[in-house]
Parts: structure tokens; sequence; C-alpha cells
């Protein structure tokens, strides 16, 4: 049976915060036909699709931040014409949008991605689990990365998914610079990784490394790829958003970790292939024969501590190995 | 006070099976003195450095296994040179070598490295963890991988330790393509990781990937520096050795991910770095803060198994999300 799925990396130019939702969802709509048109299986629309990349500023009023860029629900009368399309084409998707749920007694805000079927259902439902940035305003930067106030960890863990005849997972932006991000979902044996974006070039926590943008996104999703045989298709919100350039260069990367298509603009564009889920054999069963190759006996500090402790005391080397060889012994 | 280590990646051309010893220390002492000219604090040579990379045969002959490829002690007879030249210039030193250790009773063989310091003392001792390939002699292979059958799996773990004013992690080879390996020195605040490594362009386990043997030798390097914010030396035993081609690009890598100093050639060579320490710190403190991001909550199935697990049955999607919209409800 062939397991060859059709992708569209489906990147979006800016979206302002003047931009009302309708507009944007409208030139979602013509990137799925435009992706229908490529015959593709499944299109790929970044994370928090639906509005500005707003994190990048303080909103001190909760009910103006919730009402202009979260969803209460999923779809919604404004999201409705995708899941129409969806189903009108046969075409699934991935979307990224902010999420308001009701849960545990209590009102809760993430940042979520669903994949929805050639039906127009949802089939995977994912929470962001790196938030990245501070919790705290901060005056004295020219643009915050608040990502830690607006929303909570994410808990649903990376939970692979059976879809289009293959294994899925779903990954957020800066969870995409993290290995275990993949290595959990290879453990399951993902044959495919979604991941949408938005990174604005500037880090105001670490402007020396702007210049680096473009490398630094392409680079943990290149190696997540090859260190767990996947595909990993890489989605942006590109272009200057508000004032504010974000890295584009929205990629679809091979099992292999090769970058196979990639976006050539910063706006509205498909990045296309026919991705074949059976090229992830080789590496499952090679190089990365997890069964016979991992040894976790020894991996235990990555889920024993969240943070950095300190190194061992000097081990004692063997009596017979510890002379020192100054020069006046020679 | 300055933290500026000055690195030599002291890459060594092939070593055949017809060389005999003292002939290959003796260029390993000519790469110490050309490394001490640089002023260099430190001189890394590869994995299994003395002799021809001999896992690509089968030996069957153990006595003979043994005589010609292992060392029963460190400082042998004809290593003391490497740790003589040391303790004369000053300059500390890593090597790789095939260990023969009696421990627990009974005799074990490992890949192992040294770290020694300026006054030719060794003081770190790391034994591979990621042995690659296969346990089995496979006739139908042009070359073997055999390291499964050589060497036991290294019983030390990923110890960091505290060397050159610095935080120093050892690595060897195979161990470079798993994240794993990278994480657990960086959960210890690793800031430099050397890693010898003998790669031949040719994997008999998967030929299908020979033309990206290069990539796939710095893309994990790359990654695990950047995701680790450390220094990573990858040095290779280069060049066509007993007719095989193995891959060089022996390379300095900076905390950003970036090559910042790469051999030229696939013979004895030299590339020099001047590594500052505290460049670890930017992305230590902003994206790699590991104990503000990191969630080992979801990180379970990284220590909890060693082989894939399947992918969890379909997460019941609250109904109001749930519906199937096919094209009779539009």
């Amino acid at each position: 049976m062939s397991r060859i799925v059709r992708v569209a990396a489906a990147q979006m130019g800016p979206v302002s915060r003047n931009d009302a939702k309708p507009k944007t969802v409208a030139r979602m709509v013509a990137l799925m036909r435009e992706a229908h048109s490529l015959k593709a299986d499944l299109v790929v629309f970044p994370e928090l699709a639906l509005t500005a990349f707003f994190t990048k500023w303080y909103i001190a009023d909760e009910a103006e931040l919730e009402a202009t860029y979260f969803e209460t629900e999923m779809p919604s009368e404004v999201t409705r014409p995708l899941f129409e399309t969806a189903a009108e084409l046969g075409i699934g998707f991935h979307l990224g949008y902010a999420e308001i749920a009701h849960e545990g007694g209590r009102k809760r805000r993430y940042n979520t991605a669903i994949v929805v079927d050639r039906t127009g259902r949802i089939v995977h439902k994912y929470r962001k689990v790196h938030l990245p940035g501070h919790e705290d305003y901060r005056p004295d930067y020219p643009i915050q990365d608040l990502e830690k106030m607006y929303f909570e960890v994410g808990d649903k863990g990376f939970r692979a998914f059976r879809h289009e005849g293959g294994v899925f997972g779903v990954i957020i932006c800066n969870d995409r610079r993290w290995p275990e991000s993949y290595r959990v979902l290879g453990l399951q044996g993902a044959e495919m990784i979604l991941c949408g974006y938005n990174t604005c070039v500037h880090n105001p926590m670490a402007p020396e490394h702007d210049h680096l943008a473009n490398f630094h996104n392409h680079l943990p999703m290149q190696a997540g790829a090859y260190q767990n045989g996947t595909w990993v298709v890489g989605v942006a919100k590109a272009g200057v958003e508000d004032d504010w350039a974000m890295v584009g260069q929205s990629a679809i990367i091979s099992p292999t970790g090769e970058i196979v298509a990639m976006c050539a603009t910063d706006g509205d564009e498909i990045a296309f292939c026919r991705c074949d889920l059976d090229l992830t054999r080789l590496s499952k069963t090679a190089v990365f024969d997890f069964a016979r190759h991992r040894r976790p006996e020894h991996y235990s500090l990555i889920t024993s501590t969240a943070g950095t402790v300190a190194p061992p005391d000097p081990e004692p080397v063997p009596a017979n190995e510890n002379r020192p060889l100054t020069k006046p012994e020679f």
C-alpha cells in the first residue's frame, strides 16, 4: 500500500493586529484551494494562524486579550469556512490557534494546534509544552515574549496518533528547539511531525543571536528529523508583522534531515512535497533502531531534573593511571 | 577571569592495519608540537587513534585482536611519548583508544577516551555508550560494523567534569548522533564536549545514506551544541584507510551551533580555535535556560523505554469538537 502523503506547508505572511479574522480565514481558504490544486492531502497552517502574533505585546486588559486573540470553541463561526472547505475538497489541515478552555473548574488558556481530517473532523489536539520567553512585562524590551504570561503549559504531552496511514505528531514553535519534543514522538514511531511557528527575528533576551534566526529555525528541525527518522513540516507566519520581522523559510524536511521544499518568500506561499512515509524505515531500522542502540540507563538526568545540576566531584582514577608525569620524571 | 581555552582539533589521516603503533604515536606527537606552536591548551585526538579502525573487519582470533588493537594500561610503553610531550609542553590532550580492563572479576573491552591534563595526568575517562552496527559477522557486507561484538557498552555514563576553568564532557563517535548524549552533559552544565570519531562513508546497513555522510556528521553535533549552549569539538580519523573512505571535516562548533573551524584535508591536520567558555552563557540563560523551560513531566518515555512503543489509542475529543463536517451538513 502506498503511504505517500502530499503535504502543503501553507506559510502565511503577516497578520496585522488590525486585520479582522474573517479576512485572515479567507486567505487561509485561498491557500487551501491552492493546495488542493496540487492534489495535497494535508495543508499545514502556522502556529496562532488566525491573528497577529500578539505575545510580542503586553496587553493588560484581559477582556480585550481574550476577545481579540483567543477562540472559545472550534470550529467557531469565524473558523467554520476552514472546516467546510476541508470537507468540500476532501483535504485535511493543521491549524494553530489560541485556545480558551474551561476545564478542571476554571478557565485555562493554551497555545493549541489541531489536526482536522478530510471530513472536517478534529482528530488530534496538542497544547504547546515549551513556552518561551518570560512571564513578566519588561518595559525595557522593545518587544515582549509573553507566552509564559498568556498561556499555561500544555497538559496533553507529546502524543503520536495514527493518521493518513502513518503515525503523526504535533509540536509548536519553540518546542522545535528541544530534542525531547521529537524524541518523545519518535519513541512512539512518529513518521511525520507538524510544527507551526511564529518567530520574531529579534529576541529581546538574546539579541546577539538575532542574525542566526534562520539557521536556528532549521537546525533543530533538521536534527529532529534525522535523529528520529521522521518527516518534519515547519510552517511559519512570516514577514514583517506590525513592524517586526519574523522568520520565514517554511520547510518540509525529509527523514534524512534534508530540506526538500522551502518557501522562497515571506508571504502567503505553499511549499509542497510528496512525502513517502516509507522513507522513514531505513533510518528507523539502521542507525536509529532505538531498541538496539538506545541506553536509557544512562539518560536518567533527562527526566529527573528540569534544570542544571552541578557536575560530580572528580572521579577517583586508579592509582596506576593517576601518576602525574611532571618533567622531573623524565 | 578569562575562560578562553585554545583548542587544537587534531585530525588524523588514515592509520593502516600495517602501521606500527610507535609510528602512529610519532605522528600524534608531531601534531601535539604543532598545536603547541599555536599556543594550544588542549589537543583533541580522534576515537581509536592508535590503530586502524579495526571494527570494519571480522577478526576471529581474539588473541590477535587484543594484542594488535587494544591497550591494557595507560600510559603504556608505546603511548608514553604522548604523556611525556604533554608534560614537557604543558599541554593537555584527549585520546581515544581500545581498552582492556580487568574489572568485576573478568576481562572487559571498551571503546574509551581519556582526558589528560597539562601535567600528563589522566583526569577523566569515558567509555562509549552508543555502540553502532551489529554484533554478528555478516559475510555479505563488504565491510563490517562490529563495535557491538568487540566492545561492551560503556559503564560510566555521561559525566561532566571540571577542567581548564570550565565544565567538560566527552562522547565518542556514534554518541554524537544521539541527542541524549549532549543533553545529559548539558544538564550538568557542560561548556565543551569533546568527540572523536571514525566514520566510514559506507554504512553497510544503510548504503542509501552514504552520500549524506558529511551532512550527518555535522548536523547532530551542531544541534547538540546549539541545544545545550556548549562548544563541541569533533575530531576525525579521516581519509582512505585500507581502501575504505572515512569522513573528515573535523570541526570546532560554537555554542550557537556554528562551525567556526574545520579541517580542509583528510590527512593529519589541526583545526584551531580560541574558544571562550563564556560564550555559552547567553544560550544557557535565555532560550536554553533549562530550569525555566524544560518540562520533564512530558519526557517520561525517554527514560522509560529503549525502543519504540505503539502510539496511544485515539484520544476522545469532546463532543462539541467532534462533529464530522461532511458535505451534507452544508
